[in-house]
């Protein structure tokens, strides 16, 4: 077997080398019941056992109040987009958006074919390189919920803040920044995020939703898009997708182990200082973010020289430094430094990096 | 590691264990690229490359014609009962199903929120037993689709013949019995099946669906739902279920190795007659579903007396012999017997059944 690589990639992401090995050895017979995991009864006593297991790690990493419920769903983020307006926002009613970058605007987008939605403040003017401070904002009074995205994979913009709503219910995209660090629950009306960053593996999108906000889903809402329709079946009114919600459950397992979130938030910064220290202290290698809006998970950098990326790009693939590769859409370099990757892997990306620049500066 | 047991779950089902084993071997590093198929990009071209041959593979096995789009989505059937009308029933038009158990039953319910359904036949006259000719049917001409159930996985009711609606496309729930033997999809408009019986994990529903079908969803229809969205992007409008995408694809291949679903017609005629012939040939278990309507796939059984039933799981399961407790709204038991089951495994629950008649009749 070669050696497991560095994967920098923004998602599907990687996960704890801990974890797929104990998904390997109990591939074909978990805890001696003569089957895997992923070919039991979503309803037997043993599966039953290892979702609500999941469920209760995740409460504890995140310290969940009890009134809010936690959804293990399909769909992807991308589904949520239509999903919330379709549970949270009154046919009549107004919708802020906070527009900072392309899943957020993508949100926005979906939004708009259900109602009126506000864009109450964009990092636009701002070349997406800064967030607008809430002084900024033009919030809607009496909004059905304000929603934003935390951490705008793509552009590498984050917030260290939450914003301020009174009693309109935050609604928040954290696919790509979940279990990074501490969050407050109970700030957040409800939490999204796409499994496969942080979480597991793609196929799953985990919902943490206060439980007053269940129940008002339109008439034209389809039954599985329903939040309360799940939260009262468990994530079971039809098959969820097992194996994922297992695998997550190994993720969160794996987490409490680690020391938890606190324990992530110390690595992770240990991790995002090294790498924009190195970049700074750099001539050949930039990140023009504003620097508390930079993203602690996904860091895009430029080269001095951008006829030099298909050569950094290549010789990063022959050290074990994979899909570091920027998005389409705005090109450069990423390196997606999520809860999986150690400082080991930084290290090792800054030293190519430092090689990469004495030979081509 | 202690033996792999027979596993007759109706869903998630057993999977061949040359494909868990493969996939065991493979967790960690796949071909040698130092990563998991679960970490990979959705649009790297080692990723690309693994979804397309699973789509190659099922064209080749169902011999899908080339004006047909096949679709790796999520949400499973239960999401189609809504994506169906979504994208397929005008507002004013009439979409007639046909109710032969549980799951057309779902089907009907949840269509009958988006528009005119006309229950154009019922098994209920027949008690669930039979399933109505064609000749007894109330179609609607000119019908936007028609929707049946091949197969009930709960009241074990298979159709084994197409019906024939002439332009009306045929919409059909394939989930329990699609690649256990050959199909002429052309004679479809829209064929779906939830992977978790005879595909591969659950959290993966297939859509096989004509190109004149796509393009006419309602204005209300979330874009993640819309067939055309879906179509046009290859089922990556956002990240797919990657893994399952890729465990289905192993078992496509697996499919191939044994013959295709020719071979798996037969492998699966010679365990369903070995089991009903037993099941006939004994005065202590019953099976009153109409000979022709018998699904091959989930046969429902009672004993003489139901306070055996008790018993009689507690030594199926000291045998390895798993999961063969009906539905909760049926009672009795219930052997599915998919693809990934050998006749071995029938002949193992025969000659248990036999055992058990022999000391409690």
């Amino acid at each position: 077997m070669s050696k497991r690589a560095f994967n920098f990639c923004a998602g599907p992401a990687a996960l704890p080398e801990a974890v797929l090995q104990r998904a390997q050895a109990e591939m074909l017979d978990w805890n001696g019941k003569g089957l895997s995991v992923m070919e039991m009864s979503h309803r037997s006593d043993d599966y039953v056992a290892i979702a609500e297991k999941a469920e209760q790690d995740l409460r504890d990493l995140l310290s969940i109040p009890s009134n809010y419920k936690v959804l293990f769903l399909q769909g992807g983020a991308s589904q949520q987009f239509a999903e919330i307006p379709l549970n949270l926002l009154p046919e009549n009613g107004t919708a802020d958006y906070i527009e900072t970058g392309i899943w957020s605007k993508k949100a926005i987008e979906e939004a708009r074919r259900y109602g009126n939605i506000n864009v109450a403040a964009s990092a636009k003017p701002y070349d997406y390189l800064n967030i607008p401070g809430q002084n900024e904002w033009n919030l809607t009074p009496g909004a059905a919920y304000l929603h934003y995205a935390s951490n705008e994979t793509i552009g590498g913009l984050q917030f260290d803040w939450v914003p301020q709503t009174g009693d309109v219910p935050l609604v928040v995209d954290m696919s790509s920044d979940i279990l990074s660090r501490p969050t407050d629950v109970s700030q957040f009306g409800m939490i999204y995020a796409g499994a496969q960053k942080n979480i597991g593996p793609s196929g799953l999108v985990v919902v943490i939703v206060r439980e007053d906000l269940l129940g008002h889903a339109r008439s034209s809402c389809p039954t599985m898009l329903d939040y309360k329709v799940a939260a009262d079946n468990g994530s079971m009114y039809n098959t969820p997708a097992t194996y994922s919600w297992y695998l997550s459950g190994l993720v969160f397992e794996w987490l409490k182990e680690q020391g938890g979130v606190a324990a992530m938030e110390q690595r992770n910064k240990a991790k995002k200082d090294r790498l924009y220290g190195f970049i700074d202290n750099s001539d050949f290698y930039t990140n023009p973010i504003a620097t508390n809006a930079r993203s602690w998970m996904n860091v895009p950098f430029r080269l001095a020289d951008e006829r030099l990326d298909k050569a950094f790009l290549l010789g990063a693939d022959a050290r074990g430094l994979l899909n570091l590769k920027g998005h389409r859409s705005v090109g450069g370099m990423r390196a997606s430094i999520y809860n999986a990757l150690g400082l080991d892997a930084v290290e090792a990306l800054v030293a190519y990096m430092a090689e990469f620049e004495k030979e081509h500066a």
